[in-house]
């Protein structure tokens, strides 16, 4: 990483004490190399300097030598206070050209930047000794390696599986698909499939390929959808719905902003992310009625549907839509192998062949390898063997998760038991900002999704998974994580809070 | 598909003579059914009434009944000559609301559709029979299983395989990179490297992630990107530059189009995609000194470097590159295995970081299993031994393509040796327009690459690959497309001529 949230530049490298050339001088030489690549740009800062010494591994007076010999050159300014900062470029002092202006291209881009606490989890996960409680897959001690390799030696004695592959994926796959869909009362042909390189990216497609600027994505207030910038960086309005313990509520849709040909609707009916509501028969029903009355399509996000723990949810908005409403979204990323990289988009014909023209253009399509593979899953019964075995592994995680609240946060926090899928909705007594309790955390080595990345109005929950971090990660990680809240005394209290 | 190029509809369902409902209802619910799922919109079209009765089995005169019956009820139009058209969705006659209006939905999307050829192109690939005679990737029986089967069985044992990965891409991998591209005398750390899903992914990142609205690309004149839509769909401007046999002249580009921080030159100087050319040091360093001086960032794709023949080609320009001028591009689909999905990008720090959280947001990050493969291919020296067995098979079958090239095309077109790479890029000596020679060739059963999505000038060149089809196919195949452009009679030639 060339720099951390706070813009600080991330240093590497020490100077070489038996090289001739004096450490200040290195280190003079190291920064502005740096800089006249384009890894360091003006804006940046470096580290303090205590800590940048330390990183360097030199004396702070050897460092402040080379820092004055910077700042005397117009390179860098230092302050007091506000550290040293990258202020200009003037090459022509010493170089015979600039770099390209690469901070006014990374500025022009159409696509926004993550959500910078995104950012930081996403960077903060690969961190070593970090308790990760809050992430949503499957730890790799609950992925099948063993018939992992059974499938991967199959997939790889074929002839093709490593070519490129036709428009809308393997049909192999396609065909497979539209058997296991058929389970779910979802009926159609591989035309109507288009294989995706994880389900995010079809959010991209549609996105890119199906929405005018301005367009209306509806969603529920409390989503998945808010920690993404998908729709907004192609200047869509995400639109909140209000939600009950049915999930969001269709007559609440504020018609306002509801415009024939360019809304859309998103819903997670199933182990709701990251709620965990499972939306009943009855309101799916009256959903779907809504939207087909109104002509809103709706994607419907079901990638937990194969995680039910006591009984199989209602059947998918999809499957009661006769008429091609619904944009039906499946996935193995959580029930498998995220790493395959795999979903699915349903959708009427039309709307397939479209999107994955779109594909072709942006990627040549999923890979073969993981296409191949996920066939062998479920041709051979393989993937329904796996989650008869999963299911209680995840049952008794979430059981165990279950009593770790129970001693440490029964007088701090209320939760609902999850039905399915990996995540406990935790939402707590005192109005925390769980921004900043995010950070405290961090610094614990405890990593948690605040509940201000899926919900911009109330911000006192938590997103907890059981289904990554192992018992005794959870054990620790969650009693620290009380304590922290515990310990905030009053004058912490009234300094984190919003 | 829903629909061939020309937007009929593909039937492929046929009545069931056993049923109790008559043929002629059979065949109206049925079409009905596909209109009120969307599959199907209005303005497509029904094949014609013969190719359409014989499709679904039943005699012309059923047929007419149903066509009839549709007609009355104001759903298609029967127009002789022009065929039978969907013209409206008139559902309130017979449901209680219509779909959704996706035709306005796909229309609105901001990425454009594939050019047409290159759809059909992606289509025909599939077809049973085709003879791919310009196919960019290495033939199923190039690419070595025996070793595949080893580094996928290593893969699956790994406990961490199959789990997500960190931003930038998997760090063994990136790893690995850093040390194959210093043979290249490319020296870049890790953090300068990110993993993408195909080099073409790169682009898409960079068109979304670096550029605003009106940015000029430049491009060889002849070049694959104008096979794309990539940048054009965010409203870039390609700007043609033209070429010698060296490659892009850096002095003919068009200065008028730049602007600072909004302009980029993309270039394939090693092994040319269409046209094999070779830029030579001199003129590389030429290059880079141009871009270096007009602050204009280079995109270096890179994809054909390791398929030498003869001589290792110059090294990249991004080995010359002092100043981070140069985004680089590589890539194993041409030399390994297209179905991985992998590339990688190589640029300044703040550039990688950016597009690699860019990417995070669009995919969640590459496929895991194929990044795992591929370190462990590179890591232990089995990408190298394949190179050494792969090299001399392309040689022959250059070799061979050249024989027969000789025998058939030595009074139509004139063509150069490729030292490396995939293709020949054939110019026929008369002005065929050979958008209209790939259709006669596919009617053929031979699918060719038309210079015409390569180039927008000049239009009598076919891209031959020798990569992918078979001995017996290519001698078969060009003596076929070699008699089709011969037997191209006065008459016919006036018909297909521009």
């Amino acid at each position: 990483m060339s720099k951390n949230n706070a813009g600080i530049v991330t240093v590497d490298w020490k100077p070489d004490k038996s090289e001739t050339l004096p450490l200040p001088n290195q280190i003079v030489k190291y920064i502005i190399d740096k800089i006249s690549k384009g890894d360091w740009l003006v804006g940046d800062r470096l580290p303090c300097q205590r800590e940048l010494a330390k990183i360097l591994g030199v004396n702070r007076s050897t460092l402040v030598i080379a820092i004055a010999e910077l700042v005397a050159m117009g390179i860098i300014e230092s302050n007091f206070g506000k550290g040293t900062k990258i202020v200009n470029t003037t090459w022509s002092l010493f170089m015979s050209s600039a770099p390209p202006n690469w901070k006014s291209y990374i500025n022009s881009g159409i696509h926004n930047p993550n959500v910078p606490t995104i950012q930081v989890i996403n960077r903060l996960e690969y961190k070593k000794g970090i308790i990760r409680l809050s992430t949503g897959e499957l730890s790799p001690n609950l992925i099948p390696h063993d018939m992992m390799e059974e499938a991967l030696i199959s997939v790889a004695k074929r002839a093709n599986s490593l070519n490129y592959l036709e428009p809308l994926g393997l049909i192999n796959l396609r065909q497979a698909l539209s058997n296991y869909l058929s389970r779910y009362g979802i009926h159609v042909p591989p035309s109507c499939i288009l294989i995706v390189s994880g389900s995010l990216q079809a959010l991209h497609l549609i996105s890119i390929g199906m929405l005018k600027p301005n367009s209306t994505i509806f969603t529920e207030r409390i989503s998945y959808l808010r920690s993404l910038r998908i729709f907004q960086s192609v200047k869509m309005n995400l639109q909140d719905v209000p939600m009950d313990k049915s999930g969001i509520i269709p007559a609440k849709i504020d018609t306002r902003h509801l415009s024939s040909g360019d809304s859309l609707l998103y819903t997670i009916p199933t182990f709701h992310n990251p709620t965990g509501i499972v939306m009943p028969e009855r309101r799916r029903i009256e959903l779907l009625e809504w939207c087909k009355i109104n002509q809103v399509p709706i994607i419907e996000d079901d990638a937990y549907r194969d995680l039910w723990f006591d009984h199989v949810p209602p059947l998918p908005l999809k499957s009661y839509d006769q008429h091609g409403v619904v944009l039906y979204l499946g996935t193995i990323s959580k029930s498998l192998a995220p790493g395959f990289r795999l979903g699915w988009l349903v959708g009427p014909e039309a709307v397939i062949e479209h999107l994955g023209d779109i594909k072709m253009q942006i990627d040549y399509g999923a890979n073969s390898l993981s296409q191949w593979a996920l066939t062998e899953w479920l041709e051979s019964g393989m993937y329904d063997k796996h989650l008869e075995i999963l299911r209680p592994k995840l049952i008794e995680r979430r059981d165990i998760t279950l009593q770790i609240l129970e001693r440490h946060f029964k007088n701090i926090a209320t939760w609902s038991t999850p039905k399915g899928g990996f995540y406990i909705w935790l939402k707590l007594n005192t109005k925390i900002n769980t921004a900043k309790l995010f950070n405290l955390a961090a610094e614990s080595n405890i990593l948690i999704n605040p509940g201000s990345i899926y919900d911009v109005v109330e911000n006192n929950c938590i997103r907890i998974s059981y289904s990554y971090a192992e018992i005794d990660e959870l054990i620790v990680g969650l009693q620290r994580l009380a304590d922290l809240i515990k310990n905030i005394t009053y004058k912490d209290y009234r300094e984190i809070c919003s």
